[in-house]
C-alpha cells in the first residue's frame, strides 16, 4: 500500500520534513497548514520539491470549525474553504481533512452539519478537491467515528467522505463492539486514514493527543486490528501517519522518518498487505567488540574479570578474549568509529544471517558495507539506531561461514572459567531515540519488548526497557535520560552471567580489578529488608554485590569501574528475570560519585 | 515557621541537596530514604553534616505497606521498623512518615489498621521516635486525611499523629467542605505537614504527583488555604516542602532550593505567619539595557529604528537611545557580564526603589552591589534568576536619586518619535527554571501572571508565559524551550510600542534597517482568515508585519533581525492584550532560517 506522513510529525522547516519523509522511503505526506505558512517556499515551489523527491500530497490539513456554526460564521468559513481549496490548487492536493467543529457556537444539529458539509462539498467539487471530514475525540459535538459517518451519509455527497484517525477513534476505548460500525461504511467513502498509536495514558484525550502520540507499534493501541477492519470496507487510500509527539518534535528529522517508514512496513506486515523477510530471531550472543585507542586498560579488566586472549584477528589489530561462552573482541584498528573506549558491535548468533539481514534491510536498517564488517568471512551486519553495528553470525556451525575462523589461537583458557556467557547488554540510547530503539529491536530482530521503567539517577528520571527472546539467551536493556547525559557516566555495559557471583567478585580484586563501591546504607537497608544467612551479606558488603528478589528467584550482581565508555557488571541470577532496576539508583549515584571531577 | 525541604526535592548527591538547602535559608530536611541509601556517608556522618549546616533532620522518609497487611507480613515489617529506628537513631531524626499501605494484601479493616499502628507506634516509642500516618490520594484503603486521622485517633498512641500533605488532600479535590475535617485534628496531633502544589492536570493521579508536583504559588492549588486550615489548629512543626518533579530532578539544586525556599516566603506572607516587606509593584520600563562589545551594529540599527543617541553616562562607555518614552542603553564596558550582544538588564520604574529592594532581597533576591550598579546615583539592583539585572528606578522624580543625572546630553531627538515607549520585553528563560521565573517574577515583582501557552517551535514546543502590571505599562514575556536551546535564535527581545507599526516599518526600511522575512503563504491565509481594507494586506505583506486579532483589539507587528543573542519587535496594540502568540511559529521559523549555516 502506498504510505504517507503528515509533515507535522516531523522536527524542522518544511524542506527538513519533506527531505526526510522521501529519504526515508515514504510514497507522499500531508501538508500540516502551520507548516506551509511557516515556509518561504510558494506553493508551487512546494510541489515542484515535492515531485522532485517522488511525494505526493495526499492530503492538506486541517479546516477546523466549519460545520454546525451560526449562518454568517459558515458564510465566513466559505470564504476561508475558498482560498484554501485555491491554495490547494496550486499545490496539487485534492483531499482536504475537516476537523469535527469545536467552535463555542457550534450546535448539536447532524441535519445542520450535514447541510453545511454538502455545500462546502459543493464548492470544493469546483476545484476538483474531496472533503475528509473526521470526528475529533474532543469534538463538540461529533467525537465518534460513526456519527461523523452518520452526518457524512446524510449529506450525500461525492465529494464527501469521512476520515478515519485510529488515535481519535482508540483512544475512546477498543472494544470490539466499538469498532463493528466500521464495517458498515463503503471503503469509496473513505477518504483517509490516517494512523498514530499511543502509550496508554490516563489523562485529558486532548493533551494526550497533542504531546504523546507515537508510531503504530510503539504504544498500547492495536492499531492492525483497526487497519484490518478498515482495509476489509475496501479503503485503497494510503496509510498515512499523523503523530503529534513533544519528543519527535525536537528529534533529528532523518531518524524519526525511517523510524516512521518503519513502523508502516511493520504493520503492513502484520495486517497480511505485505510480507517482508519473516523475522530471524538471535539465538544467543557471539561476542561484543569494543573499540579502543588503547587497549592497555581494557586488557587489564578483561584479564582480572577471568577472560583470556585466547586469539587475534588475522589482518587486524583485534583481540578475541574469551571466558565459558562470553567473547569481548577489542578493536584498537584506526578507524575506529567512535574516540575513547566503548562497545561499538555485538555479534548475535543467528539460525540464518543471510534472512536476518534480508529482514534487517527490508525494515531500513543500514546494511554495513561487507569492508566495513571483520573481512575474511563474510558477516552480515546492519547498524542499529544509536550506531551499535549488529553482525548476524554463526559461530562454528560448519554449514556456514564462521567469524572465527578469522582469528589465529593464541592462547587457551586454563581452569573452569567464573563467567559462562554474556547475560545482558545494557545500550544508552541517544536523547529522543528511546521509542524508535524499541521498535527497532521488537521488529527487526524479532526480540520481546518488556515494561518500561523509570529509574532515579540523582540528576534526572532515565526510561529503561529490555528486549529479550523467549529464553533469555539474547537480552539487551535500553535505556535513555531525560536530557543529553554524559555518557562517561550513562556508560554502555556488559553483564557477564556467572553462577558464583561472591567467587568471580572476589577473584576480580584479587587479580586487582576495582569493584564499584557501594554504600554501606544500601547494606543496612538490605539487612532491614531481608534475612540472610550468617555472613551472607558482610560478604556482598565487602565486595560491592547488591542483591534483588522477585517471584522467580534471587540476584546477586557488582560492577567494575569504568573504562572510557563502557564497564561490566557480573551477575548471577537464580531465576530471576529483571536487571536490578530497584538497585540501579545507587549503581548510578556511586557510578556519578566516582566520576573525575570537572 | 521553620521550613524544611524533602531531599527528593532537589538534584544531585545528598550533600549537593543539604549544602544547597542550607544555603537557601531552610531550617531543616527531610532525609528521604532513597537517597540516603545512595550515599557513601555513613548516617553520623550525615548528622554531623547536617548540623555544620545548620539543618535539623525534621522527618525520615518513608516507610511503606505497613499496616493492615497478614501477621506474618506485619511481623516482617515490625522487623524492618526496628532497623529504620536505629539508623534514625543514628542519624538524629526523631519523627518517621508511614504512607498508607498499597500492598496487594492489605484488608480493608479500620481496626487491624489502627492495631498495627499501636504496635508499631510502640516500638518506635522505645527509640524516642513519633510515627506520622499519612493517607496517599491512591491508598489501597486509606486514601483521605480524615480516614488516616480516623485511624490515628483510635490507635489513640502518644507516639502516633498523622501526616497532613497538600497534595494529596488537594489532588482530590477543594471543596471547602472537604478541608473542614482538618480543624477536628487537634493542632498536636499532627506531627507533621507536607507542601506542595500542581497544575491542574486531568491525568492519573499517582502519575501527576510523581512528575508534575511544584512548589507552592507555581501550579494551581490553594495551598494557603489549606495552611491557613492547619494552623488554626494549633499545629507548629515546620512548614515543609516535599515535590517530585522531573524538571526539578535535572536543574542545578542551588537554584531550585532558592527558588523552593522562596516559594515557602510567600506562602507564609500569604498565611499571616510573617510579613516581608510588602511588594511594589513597578509603574514603568525605565530603560533596556544592552551590553555589547561593538557599539556599531546596535547603534545601526537603533538609529533606523528612530532613536537618537542623546546622552551618554559620565565615567562608562554606556550610551542613552531615546524615543518617546523607549530608552535603551548601549553598554560596551569590559565588564560587560555576558559575550556577544544581549540585553543585560532592565531598569523599572518604581514607586519606592528602596522598598523595592528590600522586598527582593527577603524573597532571597540576590542584592547587586552598588559598584554594579550605574555608578554615581544609587540605584538599587537585583537579579533575576535568568541573570537579568534588575534596577529600580526613579526617573525624574525630584524627590529621589535619578540614574538620569548620571548622563550628559548630548543631543535631542527631533520630530515625533514612532516609538512611545517600551511595550514588553520578551525573555528566554534558562531550560528547567521557568516555574521559577515566573515565581519570582510574581512574588519578587508583584506582577500578575496569565496564563501559559504552548508555542510550536519547529524544532521543539516551547512554553511562554507573560507576566504584567495591572496596567500593562510592564510587560514581561517569559519562555523556554523543550531543551537547551540556541540562544542567537531564540533570542531575548525588546517590543516598542508605536500607534502607526507602517510607519515605522517604513521609516525603519527606508533607513536601512532589515525586517524579519516573513513568508507569502502567511499573508495568503490572512487573506483567508479576514477581511482586509483594499491595499492593507499588501502592505503588511510588503513590510513583513504580522497580524492578530481578540476580542478586545487588533495587533500589528514585526520583527528586526536579530544582532548577537537580541531582536526588537515594533508593535501596535489596538487595544489587543497578547502577544502574538499565534504568529510565533511563522517568526521563529523565519528566524531559524536566517540563522547563519552551521
Amino acid at each position: 500500500m502506498r504510505t504517507s506522513i503528515a509533515t507535522v510529525s516531523l522536527s524542522g522547516s518544511l524542506t527538513e520534513k519533506l527531505t526526510a519523509a522521501s529519504r526515508a522511503g515514504f510514497d507522499g505526506v500531508e501538508i500540516f497548514e502551520n507548516d506551509l505558512l511557516a515556509s518561504p517556499l510558494t506553493p508551487e515551489e512546494i510541489r515542484g520539491r515535492c515531485a522532485d523527491l517522488g511525494l505526493t500530497i495526499d492530503l492538506y490539513q486541517p479546516m477546523r470549525d466549519i460545520e454546525a456554526v451560526p449562518s454568517d460564521e459558515f458564510g465566513r468559513n466559505l470564504r476561508r474553504a475558498r482560498h484554501k481549496f485555491e491554495l490547494m490548487r496550486r499545490l496539487g492536493a485534492d483531499t482536504v481533512l475537516v476537523c469535527s467543529s469545536v467552535h463555542p457556537l457550534a450546535v448539536d444539529d447532524d441535519a445542520l452539519a450535514a447541510y453545511h458539509l454538502r455545500q462546502l462539498a459543493d464548492l470544493a467539487q469546483d476545484f476538483g478537491i474531496r472533503v475528509a471530514y473526521e470526528a475529533l475525540a474532543w469534538g463538540r459535538h461529533v467525537s465518534t467515528y460513526d456519527h461523523a459517518w452518520r452526518i457524512v451519509e446524510a449529506a450525500d455527497h461525492p465529494a464527501l467522505g469521512t476520515c478515519l484517525d485510529s488515535f481519535h477513534i482508540l483512544s475512546r476505548g477498543s472494544e470490539p463492539k466499538s469498532l463493528e460500525g466500521i464495517a458498515d461504511i463503503p471503503g469509496e467513502k473513505i477518504f483517509f486514514l490516517q494512523l498514530a498509536d499511543a502509550p496508554l495514558l490516563a489523562m485529558d484525550v486532548l493533551q494526550w493527543s497533542r504531546h504523546y502520540r507515537c508510531f503504530p507499534g510503539q504504544g498500547g493501541f492495536d492499531v492492525a486490528d483497526l487497519v484490518r477492519r478498515v482495509l476489509q470496507t475496501g479503503y485503497d487510500g494510503p496509510l498515512s501517519l499523523e503523530v503529534f509527539n513533544d519528543v519527535f518534535r525536537q528529534a533529528e528529522a532523518g531518524p524519526t522518518a525511517v523510524d516512521a517508514h518503519r513502523s508502516l512496513l511493520v504493520l503492513q506486515d502484520a495486517v497480511g498487505v505485505s510480507t517482508p523477510p519473516a523475522p530471524v530471531v538471535p539465538t544467543g550472543v557471539a561476542f561484543a567488540e569494543l573499540v579502543t585507542p588503547d587497549a592497555e586498560p581494557i586488557s587489564a579488566l578483561l584479564g582480572a574479570l577471568g577472560f583470556t586472549r585466547t586469539a587475534r584477528h588475522r589482518s587486524k589489530p583485534v583481540d578475541l578474549w574469551q571466558q565459558g561462552e562470553a567473547r569481548v573482541l577489542v578493536n584498537t584498528a584506526g578507524a575506529a568509529r567512535r574516540d575513547g573506549t566503548g562497545l561499538a558491535a555485538i555479534g548475535l548468533e543467528s539460525p540464518d544471517p543471510a534472512a536476518a539481514a534480508r529482514r534487517a534491510e527490508a525494515l531500513l536498517a543500514p546494511v554495513l558495507p561487507r569492508r566495513r564488517a571483520l573481512e575474511d568471512a563474510p558477516l552480515d551486519a546492519v547498524e542499529a539506531p544509536d550506531g551499535t553495528e549488529l553482525f548476524f553470525c554463526a559461530t562454528d556451525r560448519p554449514e556456514l561461514p564462521n567469524w572465527r575462523t578469522d582469528f589465529t589461537d593464541v592462547g587457551h583458557e586454563s581452569g573452569t572459567p567464573g563467567v559462562m556467557g554474556i547475560d545482558h547488554l545494557a545500550l544508552v540510547q541517544p536523547w529522543h531515540h528511546f521509542d524508535e530503539a524499541t521498535l527497532f529491536h521488537r521488529s527487526v530482530l524479532g526480540l520481546h519488548a518488556q515494561e518500561s521503567v523509570d529509574v532515579a539517577d540523582p540528576y534526572g528520571l532515565m526510561r529503561s526497557r529490555a528486549v529479550t527472546n523467549a529464553d533469555g539467551s539474547v537480552r539487551i536493556a535500553l535505556s535513555v535520560g531525560a536530557a543529553p547525559t554524559d555518557d562517561t557516566v550513562h556508560a554502555q555495559h556488559i553483564a557477564l552471567a556467572t553462577d558464583d557471583v561472591v567467587g568471580a567478585a572476589r577473584r576480580f580484586r584479587e587479580a586487582g580489578g576495582r569493584v564499584l563501591p557501594i554504600p554501606g546504607n544500601y547494606y543496612d537497608d538490605l539487612a532491614a529488608r531481608y534475612e540472610f544467612a550468617d555472613g551472607e551479606l558482610e560478604t556482598y558488603r565487602e565486595l560491592g554485590i547488591l542483591y534483588d528478589r522477585d517471584p522467580h528467584g534471587e540476584f546477586r550482581h557488582c560492577y567494575t569501574v569504568t573504562v572510557g565508555r563502557v564497564f561490566f557488571e557480573l551477575v548471577q541470577r537464580d531465576g530471576y528475570r529483571g536487571y536490578g532496576a530497584q538497585n540501579a539508583p545507587v549503581r548510578l549515584a556511586a557510578q556519578h560519585a566516582g566520576r573525575p571531577v570537572r
